[in-house]
């Protein structure tokens, strides 16, 4: 699997959305998706989603296009969306809970277990049917639950103070959606989530309509 | 303001970071900054970080770097982000509750007047200081508000039907946080937003990681 090393970040960004599309027609008993028709679908160009495509290793056939199952079953292998990915997220809040009520994250193996927060009035609840422990039980809990990934939604000045204390857990990858650039050691993966860059893209967006 | 025709996504995507790299030199007093050390900030390279801030028109002196003030009020502009953009959400749930609660948008120009949403539970709430009315009402307000934006919090099922509603109460662009494709005239513009292409991103570096 050394392609991956060779796909590029905004490739990867692509390839959910295809699936979705896939997925899609999967569901209407379509068995051939062509490029084009994924293409269209999401206003690229066919050469881009061949490209984006061709990195999963399945080959479409001219004039018929790519086996539906076998693309969906190579993407979420391509993803490691195929292994059960398990989380807990720390910081209880209004994200949080939206992102354990996600419905796509547990269809692509990513399942968050617990929550941690340090509000006594957050402690003790039930979030989409999983705990809110108080962050004293971080350690504890994610070696219980062997969770590897932590999701870090806290307030920005305590997420630095709180990765240390997920990675001394045992945590080796972040999804990291405060706005601190994460010190962490070599061998832990952080991805960085800015909710500012769609709405960056938005607003060019708005000023180009404007003709300004 | 034509630069912004020639700026490509991933740059655009990139500037929230910068800025955020930038004002905190701003707030620790320094009066200018180099590529490198924006670069080195973010583990970009440094090439790549002064090819992105040449959109804004902005030009750095050797060994002295960019004038820190100039480049904050030089990206704001370019990102259209020194004018109000009034937005009303639709969907008043957590990840509603999230959106209206970050603490970023308000400074970069996004204020979030009111959310909508179908439920009786929820209509007549306060989130986070903001009303929140049953979806009926939605013309009425977008008007009164003069929102131009609509954000979409709502399931899946509901976002075409929403959109629609929307746009015919005079709303140009539409964020867009459902899996929908919304179909939509010419005119109106669409950010969509995919919590899971970071996930994605994530798991092949995950894979990476693991060496397989």
């Amino acid at each position: 699997m050394r392609a991956s090393k060779l796909a590029s970040l905004p490739t990867i960004k692509r390839l959910p959305s295809y699936l979705h599309v896939i997925e899609n027609a999967a569901r209407e008993g379509r068995t051939f998706i062509s490029g084009t028709m994924i293409a269209d679908e999401l206003e690229l160009e066919p050469i881009q989603v061949r490209k984006d495509l061709a990195i999963t290793g399945i080959v479409g056939k001219p004039r018929i296009g790519f086996p539906v199952q076998n693309l969906i079953e190579a993407i979420y292998g391509f993803l490691h969306w195929d292994t059960c990915h398990r989380a807990v997220i720390v910081g209880a809040g209004s994200l949080a809970t939206a992102l354990m009520g996600y419905p796509e994250f547990p269809r692509r193996g990513l399942s968050i277990e617990a929550a941690f927060d340090t509000d006594p009035a957050k402690v003790g609840r039930v979030i989409n049917g999983k705990p809110v422990y108080h962050l004293d039980k971080l350690a504890e809990r994610v070696e219980k639950l062997s969770a590897s990934m932590a999701i870090l939604t806290v307030p920005s000045q305590s997420a630095q103070d709180v990765a240390e204390q997920a990675i001394m857990a045992g945590i080796t990858a972040i999804w990291n959606f405060t706005n601190v650039k994460l010190k962490v050691p070599p061998q832990v993966i952080v991805q960085k989530e800015d909710l500012s860059s769609g709405y960056a893209v938005l607003s060019v967006k708005i000023r180009m309509l404007n003709g300004e």
